[in-house]
This record gives structure tokens, sequence and C-alpha cells, in this order.
């Protein structure tokens, strides 16, 4: 069997993720880890290098797994090396999309690669199921609900308060408005209404409960106007119980096919690991990136433009069993 | 905006969930319905000509949309119309799937046309979420549920016992199984055990209730082996309770991304119409038809093979606005 010959940018969560998930996969091998620390080791065992010797690997590896940080910092890399090599990520700056889009095709296109952008569950596969949806129900609402999971963002929001040592914040969302939506409800639902905001919070010795509860329940933007609910644990408690990185989430299209006739098409994950999960969606496509250059296609395209039939390691005949 | 003309051969309620579906897609526009019986007009009053009369319509109908009855029927019909026409079906004997894509992609290859075979929810967007499942999860297992819906067969099976005089019945997935499921657990589940078969039966005057009743539960392959629930109603029940045509299911895959690490990915469908919501999943699919002939495609297609972004009536930059 011909492998897929990946390289991994960046070595955080994610990229050990993948470093998991090409393990599970037959035809893929994990060739180099670049990272800008030095002197680290991956969990895999597979070298880690420099990103400077990035340039080194044409023709030993076909396709580079972008797990880089900041939306900035992405995009920079992402053309960089998608002059060199064909390259996927997991871009998730809604209001930069279209921006890393346009970049990253003309990249491409200059150097006859491949990049896949955006690649993950939400921006990812939830993005695939909303336009499934909506094209077979054109009458009919988009439902979003995320969670249960952690928010890094909001997680980071309730540590920058002074007097908090430690946080980890759950979205979580309501089940009675889950429900009215695969009963078929159809009015419009903000996500500050139908979502829970949970948060789990270690105090520095000398601070004030209460005041800081009613900070990060009055916080604009993240907090404010949510039911929040908030934990104070020990350190203990933090390690023992919020360790792990669980997510998920449901997409709902809720459409008309005549008067009082409703369909209800319904994606969900349940997810052990974000991370982990993400990394193997990622990781799966990179089969696509392979069939589109041995179409002899180039540029950049998303997850909305691939095949299902092009992630599978099945040929054909295999795939139409499951017809 | 160009529109996609259809036409509509067989006149059922495929049928007439594809006259509705179509209504909804402001880029589609039905041309004519073709059927074996004579003297009926369509719901929206569409004309309806002879089968003898399809071939008069080529330059007139881009793509026939094939609603036939039998197995065998449709494969034969399929073939004569996919030289003339592109066409689309929702061809579920699983067993000569194969044989039926093989025959359509010589024909489709030979008249320079397109044939999308197998579309609708079971097979199609069931299959298509069984394959995306298993690719990005290779350590697992697929789960389906069927119902709560109506099996024709397991209807006309109960409706041919003597002193039965109409019956349906309902295929329920047992909610305990599917809850299990979406925990993560991964034993072997059978249909037999995770479903339970619902029946409501209308005696004649002089039938044997229990001897009916146990002619059900024992029948081989239908019920033997199952949960059957039997109902005896009069004739006014099934008249007002069970006109409708509802149905769903539930696809799972539950997969590992490392030791006790679980990762649940469910679909599934609550449809108040099947017949309905089948044909507006057929419907969305011929604009990705209409694709494939710009791009000079020609042979067989299933659903496995087909970028969703070609299904959107939407420009490729509004569509990225899901990511």
């Amino acid at each position: 069997m011909q492998q897929i010959r990946i390289g991994i940018v960046g070595y955080g969560n994610l990229a050990r993720g993948a470093e998991k998930a090409i393990r599970l996969q037959p035809d893929m091998q994990l060739v180099a880890v670049f990272s800008r620390r030095e002197n680290i080791t991956s969990e895999s065992g597979t070298p880690v290098y420099s990103m400077k010797d990035i340039p080194s690997f044409v023709n030993k590896i076909d396709i580079m797994f972008l797990c880089g940080g900041s939306a900035n910092d992405l995009m920079e890399q992402a053309q960089e090396i998608g002059s060199l090599f064909h390259v996927i990520d997991s871009f998730d700056t809604h209001a930069k999309v279209e921006e890393h889009f346009q970049a990253m095709d003309k990249v491409a296109k200059e150097s006859g690669k491949i990049a896949f952008i955006s690649f993950g569950w939400d921006p990812g596969l939830f993005s695939l199921q909303r336009l499934l949806g909506e094209s077979i129900l054109p009458q009919g609402k988009n439902y979003t609900f995320w969670g249960r999971g952690i928010s890094q963002g909001h997680s980071n929001a309730v540590r920058r308060i002074p007097g908090v040592k430690d946080a980890k914040q759950y979205t979580v969302p309501k089940e009675e408005y889950l429900e009215n939506c695969r009963a078929g409800a159809t009015e419009d639902i903000s996500a500050t209404e139908s979502h829970v905001r949970e948060c789990f919070v270690v105090l520095e010795d000398d601070a004030n409960p209460a005041e800081i509860e009613n900070t990060i329940r009055t916080m604009p933007n993240y907090f404010e106007g949510y039911e929040t609910v908030v934990h104070f644990i020990s350190e203990e408690e933090m390690a023992r119980d919020h360790a792990a990185m669980p997510h998920g989430g449901f997409v709902l299209r809720v459409g008309q096919t005549a008067e009082n006739e409703k369909e209800v098409v319904e994606f969900n994950l349940r997810l052990d690991s974000n991370p982990n999960f993400t990394a193997s969606t990622i990781i799966a496509y990179t089969r696509a990136i392979m069939r589109f250059a041995e179409e002899g296609r180039s540029g950049c395209f998303t997850i909305l433009d691939i095949p299902i039939s092009y992630i599978s390691p099945k040929n054909p005949i295999e795939q139409r069993k499951l017809l």
C-alpha cells in the first residue's frame, strides 16, 4: 500500500491527537514533527525538527498538517509551507476564513499544490451538515448547540480575574431547547438562552468568593445574559475531575416539506477528547488531498468540496456495500 | 437563473413528494410526469404523459427522476431511460446495488449521460454517514436503528393473514439500546434485540384475535425473535390515526481514539413524511448531476461520490460562510 507521508507542524494537543490518529490508519505514516521549541520529544517517538528544517523535507513528506496557534501565525505559516507541500489546517477564525481561503488558493495554484483549510468538526463536520440540511430542506432553520465541553476562551476569561488561581468553563446545551428542536419547533433561538455556562474555579487563599462570582456573572460578551453556574473547588478537585477535554454538540435542520409536516435532520457528537477527535477528522481527510493531487487538481478547498468516498481507505465496490 | 428541467417517471407517494420538493427549489422546474396509468392528473397540475412519450422529451427535460416500483422494473426502466436522459433513482435492493451500478455505468458512459443510483436516506444519507464515521474513527463500530416508522414489508405480511382486514406495522428502536450506544457501548447489537415491532390490526368480523396475534408473533423472518406488540383497532381508528407515513432512524459510529476514550458520532432523522423527505433529498442531489455534466463527466455515481457543495444553490463564497 502506498503510504501517505505526513508531517506535523506545531506540537500541542491537536498534534498529539494526530499522532494517535495516524497510528490507527494503515495507509498513513508520520514522518516528522516540527516545533519552535527546542529539545522536545514526541509521544510517538517521531523525530522532532526545527521549523527551519521544513524545506529540506520536500519529497520526503506529502502533506503538512498545520497545528499552529493563533490565527495570524497560522495564516502566515500556511502560505510559506503551502508553497512547498500540500497542507491541511483547522483554521477557525470565522471572520477571516474567506481571506485565508483566497490567500491559500493563490499560493497553492502557483505551486501546483493542494490546501485544505478549516477542517475539524466546527468548522468542519458541523458546516457540512448545515449545508446538507439546508440544501435538502430549503424551507427551514439551522440550529447549533455546543457542549457539554470546555470553552478555552471563557476559561481564560475567568482565569484573568484577580483572585482566581485556575478555572475551567463548560458550555452546556439546555436539554429543553434541544428537545423542542427535535420535536420540530422553528422559533428563533439565541445561543445565550439555549446554553448554560458552568464554571469550576480554584480561588487564591485571600479571594472573596461572592465578589468573584459576581464578576464572572456580569462579565460582558462572555457571561452577561447567560445562565451561569459557579462552583468553587480545590486544586486537587480541579486536577482530578477536570483534566480531560470532552466536547461535542448538536446541529439540527428543522424543515417543512408540506403544511404542518416537519422533517428533522440531526447530527451530533459526544467526544471524550475534543483534540483527538478533531485530529482524527483532519487525518482522514488527508486521503482526499492525495486523490485531488492524482486528479491533477491544485488550489484551496474546504470540507464542503470533498466527496466522502475520497476519505475512505475502501475501494469503490467495498464502499457501495454500505448502500 | 438556469432552471433544472426535471421529469418524474411513475406516479406514487415518492413522485408526489418530488412535486412538493421541486416547488421549494427556485432553480428547478417540473416539466412532466410519466405514468403507465391512463387518465390521471398530478397534484401540482403538471401534465401527465404516457411512458411511450418519454423519448420525445429529449432536449426538453434534463433529468428523469425514476419513481418506479419493484427492483426488476426499475433496473430495466433505468437502462432504457438512462440512454436518453440523466437519471436519478432510489434503488434499495441491497443485494443488487452493484449489479445495477455496473449496468447503469455502462449505459451512462455509452450515452454520455449521468446516472445517480440509490439516493434517499437509507440507502443514501445513512450510507454517507456510515462511511464518514468509519473513515474518521477506524477503530470502532457502526450502529443503525430504524424508526419509529412504518415498514411496508411487515405491514403487508400481517395483511396477508386470513382474518386480517388491514394492518400497519411500526418498527420502533429500543431507547435503552440507543442510549447505550450514545454512552459509548461497543458490544454487538442485533436488529432483533434492539427494535420493537408494533402492529395495529383491523380484524374481519369473524376473526379470532388470540389466534391472529399468535400467528403474527411467530411469523418466521418477520416477527419471530422480536419483541412484538399487537393492538387491535377499528377501521375508523386506522383511518384516523395511521394514515401518515412517519419514519426516521439513527446511525451511530462509536469509535476509540485512545485507550478508554470514546468518540460518538450520531446522525438521526425524525420524519413526519418518509416519502416527502426521501424525495426532497433526491431532488437536492439533481444539482450535482448538472455540475457533473458541466464538468464533462459521464457514468454512474452514488451519494458517496458527491461533494455536498454540489447540491447547494449557494455560490462558493456564500457556502464558506457556514465554516
